[in-house]
């Protein structure tokens, strides 16, 4: 399955949200989410593109892996493996006992919508500020940015932001 | 938590169930077993004496480090860590997208008994042939080294196999 997404900067989170009602979206789900980025023992993920997560919320945690983007229009894709895992902190010390090092944090308040067959994730990330991500699942890259373009226009985004939040938290950190 | 183990080659599976049975040992599984092991991207497992487990079973999976043994006397101890997991395939897919290989597969039909503290693996080794298990999880490895005692002498089991089912295994092949 290749995820298809686009993020773009917020014209204000409470404004969107209240776009997404009025468009017929459903609300699936508030959460506080920490996401754990770790390093690969031997391989430098920021030249092969690739990132491995551990994202904990309030009622599950997950490890996934990221490979490297495939350039599409305004949008990226990339192959995702998810893993659901009951217990974060043993999965956290296997991937630290594997040598994997712990890397950057990042910390959001996200809400989900479904839009049709999108996903919209309406974040406050710690940090960085207010941001929106429309994401679809597919297995036709084409077909998902074309109706990525078009809730791109219904919600009014305009500033692409093509940076992943940890790309973001790491330059911020570098100018720091 | 530290599993203390040893392993025995079986006088015979049947007689050993029959001793079990005689002790007020309780049966708490029959399954087989498929462990697949991984080797890392950049680390030699057999010189590091660590693996990286994934094992399939009938109603679950589970991921395991295993790190280095430290040596007791007719026994083992080592740290594990075990996740479980919902779905293997996944995990085995994110592990080889990190750049881990599958290795080996080691296949047993394995009967599981609860005698007292003890967990006793009565084993039938695809290609290695029938072998008893005796483990403790334990944080005192001194202690457990006295039960595991106790418990061979009352099974009667006399040839001690220090070799992990995989370390047989990679023998067998090298010198096939």
């Amino acid at each position: 399955m290749i995820e298809v997404e686009s993020k773009f900067r917020s014209p204000g989170n409470d404004k969107i949200e209240k776009a997404l009602v009025r468009l017929g979206a459903k609300k699936t789900a508030t959460q506080v989410m920490e996401d754990v980025y770790f390093a690969h023992p031997s391989r430098d993920f920021s030249r092969t593109d690739e990132a491995l997560r551990l994202r904990k919320h309030e009622d599950a945690a997950e490890l996934t892996y990221k490979g490297p983007r495939m350039k599409a229009e305004n949008s990226k894709a990339r192959e995702e493996v998810t893993l659901r895992i009951d217990n974060p902190l043993t999965a956290q010390r296997i991937v630290e006992r594997l040598g994997f090092k712990e890397s950057y944090i990042v910390k959001k308040k996200r809400s989900s919508y479904i839009l049709d067959k999108l996903r919209v994730d309406v974040d406050d990330v710690e940090g960085l500020g207010e941001y929106v991500e429309l994401e679809i699942l597919t297995e036709s890259p084409e077909r998902a940015t074309s109706l990525l373009e078009l809730a791109r226009k219904e919600l009014d985004l305009n500033k692409l932001e093509p940076r992943t939040y940890l790309e973001m938290i790491i330059e911020k950190q570098s100018s720091a």
